[in-house]
């Protein structure tokens, strides 16, 4: 039977243009550690350097700034280990550091800024929108609270469950106003819509390579020119001293190969055109079944993402029914779902996050896909509610 | 010029059968998240776990005592901070946890223990071996000075730069002995040697796949069974809870295949007599020039790795001399030596640094590369002696 994958947003199949760059250097055979002085060596580094100038001109930073990671969730663990560890060198024995962060963020950032500091909880509305007030409110919550502001407060690019766009540049402004630093988590919005770092202003943002059609096992965090901070991986002067370990070169020329591809002219906006067709269209089929309701900002949205309610059903029955019927989706926190739990993210904004179904789409996406949930959603979700009865 | 690598011991090329599962899994066009429920998930899944039986296999554990990683440096980083993270956290504000750590251990474990807990000194001797008496005195100053045993001990299975195989057994006998697990980096060893975990009784073993011949990228931390340790990365249920991040399978693919081929009866053993062969060929004629000593136990040594002290000239112009001469080899530490620093490792066992050269084999050297460094060694350092003169 033909497969129908709308589960993008999970990952994305590797591009054609990633494939060629990475078969062209597979094909030279050069293998080497780029740390090392021989030719191979030197052969190597100046391709790694290659790679991370596409990758810097993508997101509009200059290469220094890219610290190559093993991928979006290493980057995040990074961020906040880093500007917590950098932050408490000098009272080493002190509480853990407050970290301002919504509950719509990603499991990676909940998780990583509840291990080495401490949550200050942000409020979200019901798209799961952080206002600029939510988190200035939380600053004054952590110094009634913890004596003093956070060290790091996040604002994701976009919401990775439902698609909802922050307003970063307003959010990051309002930090800044009150001392506080922003880690960007960019992880579900690069390659969908544009990476602004300067723009916003953002100290780090996290950014992943198969989010947007590079291989998996590396992605990178972005500095703020001049922002030193403790490093997660150490014991080697990789990334200038900024992240250890032998350097995934081949993950690297594929990752720059796909920003390069997406930084052609046009591209990135082509792509957000075609993807926001095939998810309106998605919306709109699925909206059409009684019981229906559609989570998150359906305007200012990823253009590649669509997230529904199913009124009467549980979401794993109907994830299996239309996997037999061929189409993939996926429901639930991105990345810690395999129980199925109810997803944080949807439940901070208010909503039933037990019946939620998430659709996206992605650069290899056809009609012919989005035609394959059309026809077996509504007989899906019927069937299941008959047997419910 | 026909180019002659002698630099494996750094990373060596991809072997041909894990280019071809590779390949294989990559025609076959499934992607997806492995903790997904959709076809595709549970499909990349079994792939995954077919990778980690190969991989567990190679080193005689069980799947599930392997957490897989970004490669050998986060898996010495994930141990040092998981163990001393889980003995501090009933203690947060006590000074940083006592860490025995010989300074032959690669820069990975030294950097790493000095990051989050305090090193313990452990002496070794002039070949760079670490004698269980040794670090039973370590344990003693620990409590000394600490008012504690130290929470973890580092035995590599054998030294990165020199090729000294360590006692491991023996040392972890007597660490079990005072209560203290140990912690064993197999990175240079795995592919080389047999990494016997369960023998050498080791709490945690790290391992690198493109050090023995599968992809950069990807490695892993082997856990005893039952030991339960704070996860470095978080934020995912990937891994058993252990590592969070979107998997990177198809290095997983690669480095399950590279570890079945080495796994295959007598293999490993055919390999080290073969490097062993180009390794004593190597050694006989760098002995052949004045004033050229070898570093390290050149008999209980790795098969692949012989380094040699050059006396009367620098180590950097004999690497470049040997370059133009087509052959590439590597001075100094193995994972932080962009600016030819003396080598703490060889500092440690009180020999000259500055002057080291190490010559590394694998599985594709040819007798013609061993020949190349035959025919330009002895030409190279006379020529630069005569220029010293």
């Amino acid at each position: 039977m033909a497969r129908h994958y709308l589960d993008h947003a999970s990952t994305t199949p590797l591009r054609p243009e990633a494939r060629a760059a990475m078969a062209a250097w597979d094909e030279l055979g050069v293998t080497a550690d780029p740390g090392r002085v021989h030719t191979e060596g030197r052969m190597v580094r100046a391709a790694l350097e290659d790679a991370r100038d596409q990758v810097a001109s993508l997101f509009g930073v200059r290469p220094r700034q890219v610290v190559l990671t093993s991928g979006g969730s290493e980057a995040v663990n990074a961020a906040v280990w880093g500007v917590v560890a950098s932050s408490t060198s000098d009272r080493p024995s002190s509480a853990p550091a407050p970290v301002a962060c919504a509950a719509v963020e990603h499991s990676a950032v909940r998780d990583a800024s509840a291990h080495h500091g401490t949550v200050v909880p942000v409020a979200v509305d019901r798209v799961g929108r952080i206002h600029p007030d939510a988190v200035a409110d939380a600053v004054a919550r952590s110094v009634a609270d913890h004596g003093r502001g956070p060290v790091l407060a996040h604002c994701q690019a976009a919401n990775h469950e439902v698609g909802t766009v922050q307003d970063v540049a307003a959010v990051v402004d309002r930090c800044h106003g009150l001392g506080v630093p922003v880690h960007v988590d960019a992880v579900a919005t690069a390659g969908h819509l544009p990476v602004d770092v300067a723009g916003w202003g953002a100290d780090l943002v996290s950014v992943s390579s198969h989010k947007l059609g590079g291989p998996a096992g590396v992605g990178a965090l972005i500095l703020r020119p001049g922002l030193r901070i403790d490093p997660l991986l150490v014991g080697g002067e990789q990334e200038r001293g900024r992240r250890a370990g032998l350097e995934h070169v081949i993950g690297a020329i594929g990752f720059g190969a796909v920003a390069a591809t997406l930084a052609d002219p046009g591209r990135l906006d082509d792509e957000s055109a075609a993807a926001r067709r095939h998810t309106d269209r998605l919306l709109a089929v699925a909206l059409d079944v009684d019981g229906v309701t559609p989570y998150g900002d359906v305007y200012r949205r990823l253009p590649h993402i669509v997230c529904v309610g199913v009124d009467g059903v549980e979401a794993e029955p109907v994830l299996l029914g239309l996997d037999q019927a061929g189409v993939a989706v996926h429901s639930g926190s991105s990345c810690s779902s395999e129980s199925l739990e109810p997803s944080p993210v949807l439940e901070a904004m208010g909503v039933d996050g037990e019946r939620s179904l998430r659709l996206s789409v992605g650069w290899s996406t056809t009609d012919g896909d989005v035609a394959a949930f059309a026809g077996a959603f509504g007989g899906v979700v019927g069937r299941l509610r008959d047997l419910a009865r």
